[in-house]
């Protein structure tokens, strides 16, 4: 670990944004998938959600440029899995989706807690997580193609809210609770100990100054 | 030709925006080609460009949803071959690329006229062409990823475009010259009598009110 490196990991951590993510429920393309995280990454997403369609997600891993490493991406068997807890928390859940309520993406709050739903390449979203969502959004086009590539939609929206929240202030100050922040400090600097430490049940090391650690009790 | 088909071509065709393209130098992978033109057409671009750098461009052209056949993409052999009739016509040309002279891409006026030259996916922009651009552009990022998506990158680019071009009126009236409008109206209503006019060395029939055309002479 050089001190730049351990640096650098902070001043990324102390930008995340807990209260943004994305849930991409049925978004299969690996290029497209690893182009999410990748932006997520970019704004700082802490962890983004996926329903699985496939089990190809990580191949072309290449792609994402290595932000897999640093945006959590969380497997959920059902949208309501994780649709329930989030709303609960009072995110509003957006969805990328052309219908009579939808409004403009340039007019949402993305200053509050914010899910962004990204639906299936051909398909677009799927009908049933549509009636779950809070609100429907569209990007303005003015072309013969009804829909924007997935990823593209959802960088396009990421960035609203990178752009909002950056008037905003929400990346002055260290926003995960110090809990979320130690551990993922440890996972980022550590990976593989981090993995043994979970095998064995144990808690991770406290790291010191220079992002070192004792060895184990 | 049913009417309704005719006034959608025309109400997009009112729309694109003949001062503002995308020079595609470098960009090889066929899905972000696609996706480049899919946002193109989107936000109204007229034509693009790019320098070949495969022959497997068209291949997978469903990720582009139709868009190629409603944005021209211009091919060139070098890079200057664009580059200076666009400059010499008055255009801003932007690389997204990182250097001491970048600026964050919401401080550039994009209502001038404007290309946005995007480079390789895994090498980025050509030196070479970096130094014939008049401004490189960055896109603010607080990740740990240093680039993203190159269609991600410039599908933001190009809607703070169209965001400060609604903003300015400049998607209010026709734009178009109206003899490439005629002329691009004939080809997206008669792509295959186009191509045949052209090979022929023929003008193209005009068309009447309904879309429809007269025999040939």
């Amino acid at each position: 670990m050089t001190p730049e490196r351990f640096a650098t990991l902070k001043k990324v951590l102390n930008k995340r944004q807990p209260d943004l993510t994305v849930i991409m429920d049925g978004v299969h393309k690996p290029h497209n998938f690893n182009a999410i995280i990748r932006t997520c990454d970019a704004v700082g997403v802490h962890e983004a959600h996926y329903i699985p369609v496939t089990e190809r997600y990580r191949e072309l891993t290449n792609t994402g440029r290595g932000s897999e490493k640093y945006v959590y991406a969380r497997r959920h068997k059902h949208f309501t899995d994780i649709s329930k807890p989030l709303k609960d928390q009072g995110y509003q859940l957006l969805a990328a989706h052309l219908s009579d309520q939808a409004v403009g993406f340039r007019e949402i709050d993305f200053t509050r807690p914010t899910a962004l739903v990204m639906g299936a390449e051909l398909q677009g979203l799927n009908p049933e997580t549509a009636k779950r969502v809070d609100q429907h959004v569209i990007i303005p086009m003015q072309g013969m193609v009804e829909s924007l590539n997935v990823s593209v939609a959802c960088a396009i929206m990421l960035y609203e809210a990178q752009r909002q929240r950056l008037l905003a202030g929400l990346y002055d100050d260290v926003r995960l609770d110090s809990d979320v922040y130690n551990k993922t400090l440890f996972e980022w600097c550590w990976p593989k100990v981090a993995e043994l430490c979970q095998q064995q049940g144990r808690d991770y090391p406290a790291l010191d100054e220079s992002g070192e650690f004792q060895s184990f009790q």
